[in-house]
């Protein structure tokens, strides 16, 4: 079994009107998923925006938490915070990941022909040398150039309504669960 | 099938070193937490302070994107902001639920005597003909007093290894989808 890394991409992504932008990183959502990272067994989570102003903010804010008080008040954070690697461009976080040629999976709001359930991609992620690199889109979701470069693209999180506009950072964890999630323990006997 | 309603605690809750004390409500918290109650087909989350500015902070956040310009540029957050109701305290939620006689039912990142597994609760809540409350703790969880008032405590939520610091608004859509998640949608074919 290969390593599994998110990436979570600022640029481009799409806006409500189907425009490529490039969305703001958010504290909280680099906090969250470091978290939920580190309860799933995730290897690194890469945070990717070309802003260099952004890229600055985001890892003057890992390193307050990684080194010095930030991790003297709360080394759960600053462990968890060891998950995050800022990076320029989805191709740089590839670039790193070359020798181990990753498996790229989408994550959508929509299905899509090649669309995979989570427990396919639970059984095949450990049957497989190569390592994972899942890729969720701030913002309204990947572009099109970014969904056809992926093998497949896991199914949208279903509840029991129509309603699917879940949070990134909340879908992230939720994803991860239902890949990596111990669910033998989630019965009391 | 009664209602299943949450409550997220501000006060009292516990900080690191096990005192009681009083959070912030955070404003990705609420949208968050909107977001995953509408996906999962909660009826209403209520959030709870005592604190008199944090509930005015809380009320008129909602009330920007429920009305007005808010609604008009975002109409999916203002419907999932219908499910946020701020309340001054739990015996103020309890006695607003007081009719439908709710089933209390805590979260803890422990294990408890009390436990109750996902499946079963699951199973539990369409049987019933009362209306449920999971009550989720801010800071380092809820107090004593109140887990004991619970009926039963879901157990806590395990990853592969040992780390099991989620953030709440995390925690909070990882639970709905163990609960109310569409895991027949979860697979391709």
């Amino acid at each position: 079994m290969g390593a599994v890394n998110l990436a979570i991409i600022h640029y481009p992504v799409l806006d409500k009107r189907g425009d490529v932008v490039s969305t703001s990183i958010n504290n909280l959502e680099i906090h969250d998923v470091a978290r939920s990272c580190m309860t799933y067994g995730v290897d690194l989570c890469y945070i990717v925006t070309p802003l260099d102003r952004q890229r600055a903010i985001a890892t003057q804010l890992v390193d307050h938490w990684r080194s010095g008080y930030g991790r003297q008040y709360n080394p759960d954070r600053a462990e968890a915070l060891e998950k995050i690697s800022i990076k320029k461009s989805l191709a740089e976080v590839t670039q790193e990941l070359n020798g181990s040629q990753p498996v790229l999976i989408g994550t959508s709001s929509k299905r899509r022909e090649n669309s995979i359930g989570y427990s396919e991609l639970a059984r095949w992620i450990p049957q497989d040398r190569r390592s994972f690199l899942l890729l969720f889109g701030t913002g309204w979701g990947l572009p099109p150039e970014i969904v056809s470069s992926c093998e497949r693209t896991l199914l949208p999180i279903a509840g029991p309504g129509e309603y699917n506009h879940l949070s990134l950072r909340v879908a992230i964890g939720i994803i991860l669960d239902r890949l990596f999630g111990d669910r033998k323990e989630a019965n009391a006997q």
